[in-house]
C-alpha cells in the first residue's frame, strides 16, 4: 500500500492518509498523491462522495518539518521551494472545494496546522470524541498563515485568533460548537457515522449536488444581489434536468423517483 | 380573506401566510401578495415593525411545485418562467432587507426550502419549540441554490453545506445555536413573544431604526475601513435628528424622551 | 494618574481606562490617550501583548454624551465635530487591529455602545461572569452604527441585529457562545486569566505573531484564492526568519528553542 490508500465502496471513494509513522504529514509525496486523487475523482461520475481519513494515532499533523528543513540547503535558503510547497498545498486544499463531490473529513486523534486546515477545507467533517484541533505553528515560530485562510472561514474570528496566537488546542466538542466539525461521535462509531453521511449524500441526484456545491462556494464570496442573480441561474439550469423533472413529478405523485443518472 | 392576511395593531403590521391547504407555498400569487405588502409597508411611516407568520400546521414549505411543474408546458420547457420566478422570489426576499422596518419571522411547524430562506431573510426570527428547518430540495433533485444565499449568511458554512446536501432537518434549538433564529419558545408563547419583540423595536425612534437597518446590511458587505467611513457618516446624520437630540438630552436629564416622530 | 493608566510587566503592557466616575467614557481626551498609547506601542518591540481593562464598576459605557451634547453649540449644530469624533474613534478602533501585538480586552461590569465596540475590536476578550454587553444607543434615538461595524464581524447577524434594534443586553455566557468573547471566568479570576493569556501570547516568537496578526485581518477580507496567494507569501517570509529556523530545528531535536528576538 502507498502513503494514500483509496478504497471505493459503491459510489463512495475512501481516501486514507497512510503514513502513520510520520503522523500522516503532508509531505511533498502526500500532497502529490492527494492532488492526483482529487484530479482523478473530479471527473469520475461514478463517485458521489469522498471520505478522507488517517491511519494510525492521528488524522494529520500538518507539514513535514524534516522535509521542509532539508529544503533550506538550496542556494536561496529554501525560498523557492517553500513558495512552491505552499502553492501546491493551497492548490490541493482548493481542489477539495472545486471538485463536484462532497468531501467529508473523518477525524480522530489530532489535526494540527495544515492537518487542521485539511479539516477546515473539507465540505463537512465528523470527529471522534476526544479529537484535538490546533493551529500551533506559532509554538515553533511559524505562524499558521495558510491554515488560517480555511480556519477563519469556518469559525468565529476571535476563536480563530486565539488558536493561532496561543497554539492552544480545542477539543471535538468545542470544534463542533464553533462550526469546524459537523458532528462528534464516540470513536467506535466514527467510521459508521461518516459512512452513513457519505451514503446519504451519494444517494442524491449527482448533477444537483454538483451544481449546488459549485454554487455554494461561488455565491458565498459575492455581494448578496449578485449572489441571487447567479444562484437563480443555477436553479433554472437545475430545473431543466430531466432527472429533476422526474424527481419533482415523483414527489407530487408520492412515489420514488426513477433517475437515469 | 386572501392568501396573505394583514392585521395591524398600533405600529405593528402582522402578515400571515394564509394558504394552509398548500402549506403556505410561495406560489406566484403568494409572491405577488408579499411583494405588494412589502412595497406598501416600506413607505408607511405609521408601521415600525412587521411580523410574518403562517396559518395552519406549517410556516412555509417553499415553492409551489405543482405550479412550477405546470410551467414546463411552455415552448421553452419553462426556462423563461423559472428565471422570472426565481427573480421575483429573490426580489421579494431582498425587499425584506431593504424596507426600513425590522421584519420578524414567527415560525412554527416546518420551514423548508424557500420557506427556510424566508426565515433566513427576515431580520430576526422567533421559533416555537419543535419547529424544523430544512433546505431539502436536494431530495427531489433540485438543489436549494437560492435559499442557500440567505442561509449561508446566517449559519456556519459546514452546517449550511450539510443541510443543503443531505436534506436533513435541524430543530429549533439547533437553529438557535447556529444563528438561524433568535429565540425558541414553547408554542403557546410564540405569538406573545414575537409580539413583545416587535413592540420593543416599534418603541424605538423609527428614524434611527430606519437608517440603522439600512446601514446594517450595507456595511456588512464592505471592507472594514470603508464600512467605518460609511457608518460614521450615518451616525453624524443620526446625531443631527431633532428627536435624537431630545433622546440624548432626556437621558442626561434622567427623564423619558418626548419624541415628535 | 491620568485617565488612561499604563503599567508594563515584562513584555505585557496593561492599559487601564481610568475615568470611573464617567464610566470610562470614550471622551475626546480618552480617545486621544488611547490613540497615543497604541501609536507608541506599535513600534515598541519590547512589548508582545497588550491588555485593556477598565477601572471602577464598568469596563466602558461608550461615548461621552455630555461632551457630544456640548458639541451641538457650534454653528453647524455639531456636524463637523461629530464627523471628526467618529473618524477619530474609528481610527482608534482600527489601530488595535493594525498594531503588531495582540490586544486582549479584560471586561467586567458593562460594555455598552462604543464600549462594546471596543471589546469587539480587540483581538481577544476575557469577561467576568455577569458582565453585560449592549449596543443600546437605539434607546436614546442614536443607532449604534459604528459599533455595529465591529460587532457584526464578531457574532451571527440575526443576533447583532437584535442587539442593535432592541437595545437588549446579553450576558457574558451568551457573548461567549456567540463569539464576542473568548472566555468567561469568575470575577476574582479575571485579571489572572487575562494575564495568563497575554503571557502565553507574549512567549511566542514576536516576529511570527506580528506577521500572522497582520495577515489575519488582511486575508479575511479577500476572496479565498487571493487569500491563499497572500498567506503563502507570508509563510515563505516567516520560514526564512533565523528564529523560525531555530524553532523548527529545536522542535525536531526535542529541545527548547534559543531565540535571538
Amino acid at each position: 500500500m502507498g502513503i494514500l490508500e483509496r478504497n471505493d465502496t459503491g459510489a463512495i471513494a475512501h481516501l486514507k492518509l497512510n503514513a502513520p509513522e510520520r503522523l500522516n504529514a503532508l509531505s511533498d509525496e502526500m500532497l502529490a498523491e492527494l492532488q492526483g486523487q482529487f484530479d482523478a475523482l473530479k471527473d469520475d461520475r461514478s463517485i458521489r462522495a469522498v471520505i478522507l481519513s488517517g491511519e494510525g494515532k492521528v488524522f494529520c499533523a500538518g507539514h513535514d518539518l524534516k522535509q521542509m528543513t532539508a529544503g533550506r540547503q538550496a542556494e536561496d535558503g529554501g525560498k523557492a521551494y517553500f513558495k512552491d510547497l505552499f502553492d501546491r498545498c493551497a492548490a490541493m486544499m482548493m481542489s477539495i472545494q472545486k471538485m463536484p463531490q462532497p468531501v467529508i473529513a473523518q477525524v480522530h486523534g489530532i489535526a494540527t496546522a495544515a492537518g487542521c486546515q485539511l479539516v477546515a477545507s473539507c465540505d463537512m467533517a465528523v470527529a471522534a470524541e476526544g479529537t484535538r484541533f490546533g493551529v500551533n505553528g506559532v509554538n515553533i515560530g511559524l505562524f499558521c498563515s495558510t491554515p488560517m485562510v480555511a480556519l477563519s472561514r469556518n469559525i468565529p474570528r476571535k476563536m480563530a485568533f486565539e488558536m493561532l496566537t496561543t497554539g492552544h488546542f480545542i477539543d471535538a466538542t468545542r470544534a463542533e460548537a464553533l462550526g469546524l466539525v459537523n458532528k462528534v461521535v464516540p470513536h467506535e462509531m466514527l467510521a459508521a457515522t461518516t459512512n452513513a453521511l457519505a451514503e446519504t449524500v451519494a444517494g442524491k441526484l449527482g448533477a444537483a449536488v454538483k451544481v449546488g456545491k459549485e454554487a455554494f462556494y461561488n455565491q458565498i464570496q459575492m455581494p448578496m444581489e449578485e449572489a441571487y442573480d447567479y444562484a437563480g441561474d443555477v436553479m433554472v439550469q437545475n430545473m431543466l434536468y430531466r432527472d429533476t423533472e422526474e424527481g419533482i413529478a415523483a414527489f407530487l405523485e408520492k412515489r420514488p423517483p426513477e433517475w437515469e443518472q
